[in-house]
């Protein structure tokens, strides 16, 4: 066994600037050299080539960015990193949204990005589970305060960071997020140095270089779910990405193929690739337009009864204390992920789908706000949280519900959800995206501040500065 | 398939907070809980319970990661990473080993780390291909300037952070290395965690949370050998386990179960797992004891034939000018991994068995200066190489060799290494660690100045402050 190891041992050990000498060593034949290509394009994309709705869905990206970024940027877990790290931050560079500590940009990306992703009510690529603006936004935000860049280059930066990291997650998804991997964080990473790399203006040589660096550095393991490491994902991978970028522009090296050579990236990390997912209609097929914002912040699996509740009020006019009864007829995945009945928590609520029915039913809304401790715990609430009662029937699909409200006068309302509000196919309209980001800066930013943020959003291409906006997100 | 993916967006979605509620269903039945064992041993573990073996190999491991740091700190690879990160580097709060830069502790982990990699001369635990210094040194050589500690605490830190990224390694080699992972990096990131956690006096359960924010972390591929991310592996597993140490001492959470959890590091990152690597034996078996140290700059499979050359250079007194001819008899291996007959630069000599016995037994030593540029191109060097034949025999195990030198006069002078020098078995004397100490000192730290260094690492039980061997590794 010794000799075993010891030969394995001398293998490793004369692998060693083996790559050096031959990089195409590393390659696996049959495989495209898919590090390479990916740097060819994010070098050379043009925002002019930019189609309006991937632009657009761009704008859109943007804008929920900064809203979820803000809204949890007061949360004890950013009170916790900055104050562990506050003492080895370097010069004020970079706002952190939401607040008034300004950091080095590096630690900047990495404490928006933990902001981005708190309340779980970020942007999600629906493929590959993937939330692409949390590390890539809040890598590219702090650099732009360092290095002034126009807001169409902004765009066009950020849109090509999501789509690398998108593509690479579809290569490997699902078997890399089976093994365990967060995909944002793990993939984030790639979205990250493209995007900062590009701002940074680096060649294709040194593009390659920040891709094979930020493969060395995934982030990211589903069992944090539940705890601040889960936010802590986007934010280091914002960080690491960033992190690369510079150094491949100062010429550190790394292996040409670090994503698809013997004993790279997705050999470690992914059962399986496509590699077709990574390199096919790269500046014609766009990823980046098939961004999702979630209107609720819960699971998804609540949102169809969500939508329900929310049209039974706002459309029928149904008030709580007319409401003898509720029914729900959902798949069973619903009460087996959000069965709670008797939540006592603000986080538990986001697991009850009876809490769910009825703040959608109270307020027309299930915002960061239903979710927190003390309407969790009031009595109206929970009053109407007692007149639920769900049905499961695996003939409904997950994307679909039916709820069935009966009056104490004994009239029936009725929604059939056939996909939610939120999903690819009925997104969230711009006005509901500006009401969620005003949602989530309440008590936060100044409504008049908000409202320019906003605006500043929509319009990023015309802006001559876009780090401006990072410092119109701070107080 | 989108309702299947729905499905699987709606369960993760749910998933999240999950643990929170009730972090023992992130554990699977059967699995220990390898995380809180190991935070309990690490914070409760005393210097005075060390045994004297292992306190020596610890100070054997500390004077030979100073040694290898230093003498790797000029190297342009170093250059570039400071270049790329002094704008965002914090107070100057400690030393660049071999430099005069101060950056804080988060950065110079990183840089020190990187220093001590790049001659690929640093220390090995056979077992793992492990290079345990690294990531834990640089961590607490940093920390202790910014932190005082005593020398016997830091060597306890140290010993214990060796021993949680060697055990954890046990667990997962080969398995995980075989995936295509840079064990020290993906390994190490745990040693400086619980090394740093132990120096700021975690408590247990903030040691589980810096060792799970460490598993969201892996750093490193084999992809990279050849390229500088290699040497950006240690140096990045030493600052990210600074940093999870530091954030868990705030209170910043993670996982309880990170390591053994469903969807935890292990499940990630190798395909098979044996706990009790880690949990066996735990204050009585001592991995840190099983420390190497490599006499040569080059692959462990050269080091018979050079141990060999040097036997016949020093103990015959043969001289390279008395030579005929040389022959080799050897595991196939070393032809097949170091076979380069005609190196033109230095890091191809180091692929050389013929420059590496050509070296042996002109200069009595194989270490990065006989493995510059200058050294190769020498036309003696190249004329005694070219005597060397080679004769491979797969019945010559790779530790073995014989080498047999004819004399233009005749005579016939041989060797037969059953282990060469640097292995477990024939450890490097610590003259001969101290040897190789000023060698890489030399021409970057005055004599006098590495001496009293070697002083002070055999002494460190009795330092007041090891922070100060950093001051005094510096320029």
């Amino acid at each position: 066994m010794l000799l075993d190891r010891r030969a394995a041992i001398a293998a490793s050990a004369a692998a060693t600037g083996a790559g050096l000498i031959n990089t195409a060593q590393a390659q696996t034949p049959g495989v495209p050299s898919v590090t390479r290509i990916l740097a060819h394009y994010i070098t050379q994309a043009r925002f002019e080539d930019l189609p309006a709705n991937v632009r657009r869905e761009g704008r859109r990206t943007l804008l929920n960015y900064i809203g979820v970024a803000v809204g949890g940027s007061r949360h004890e877990t950013v009170d916790h990193v900055l104050k562990a790290l506050a003492p080895f931050c370097g010069p004020a560079q970079a706002n952190v949204l939401g607040r008034s500590e300004r950091l080095d940009i590096l630690n900047a990306a990495l404490v928006n990005g933990i902001s981005s992703h708190i309340f779980d009510f970020d942007d999600t690529h629906l493929k590959t589970v993937i939330h692409p603006a949390g590390p890539v936004v809040s890598a590219i935000l702090a650099l732009a305060q360092y290095r002034p860049v126009s807001g169409a280059d902004f765009l066009n930066a950020m849109i090509l960071g999501v789509e690398t990291e998108c593509r690479i997650g579809n290569a490997v998804y699902p078997s890399h997020y089976e093994m365990g991997w967060h995909i944002t964080g793990s993939c984030g990473v790639f979205g990250s140095a493209a995007a900062c790399g590009r701002l940074l203006d680096l060649s294709e040589q040194q593009m390659v270089w920040a891709l094979g660096i930020a493969a060395s550095q995934p982030v990211g393991l589903k069992v944090q779910f539940g705890s601040m490491t889960k936010s802590f994902h986007p934010g280091r991978a914002a960080q690491n990405g960033l992190t690369a970028a510079l150094m491949a522009q100062q010429g550190f090296t790394s292996d040409n193929a670090a994503l698809e050579g013997k004993d790279g990236w997705a050999q470690a990390v992914s059962r399986q690739v496509r590699w077709e997912e990574i390199t096919q209609g790269l500046g014609s097929r766009y990823e980046a337009a098939l961004n999702t914002y979630k209107p609720f912040a819960c699971g998804i699996v609540t949102h169809p009864a969500i939508d329900a509740a929310i049209q039974l009020r706002n459309q029928d006019g149904l008030r709580p204390d007319q409401i003898a009864s509720l029914e729900l007829r959902a798949n069973p995945l619903v009460l087996s992920l959000t069965g709670k009945t008797d939540p006592a928590t603000g986080l538990e609520g986001k697991f009850s789908i009876t809490h769910c029915i009825a703040v959608g039913l109270l307020f027309g809304a299930a915002g960061e706000k239903q979710f927190q401790d003390n309407v969790v715990r009031d009595p109206v609430v929970a009053a109407l949280r007692r007149l639920v009662t769900v049905k499961t029937d695996p003939a409904v699909s997950a994307s679909q519900c039916d709820l069935i409200a009966r009056t104490k006068d004994g009239r029936v309302f009725s929604r059939h959800i056939e996909t939610a509000i939120g999903s690819l196919e009925k997104p969230m309209s711009d006005a509901a995206l500006e009401a969620k980001f005003l949602g989530l800066a309440d008590g936060i930013l100044p409504r008049a501040q908000a409202q320019g943020l906003i605006e500043a959003c929509w319009k990023i291409e015309q802006q001559a500065d876009a780090g401006a906006l990072a410092r119109k997100a701070a107080v």
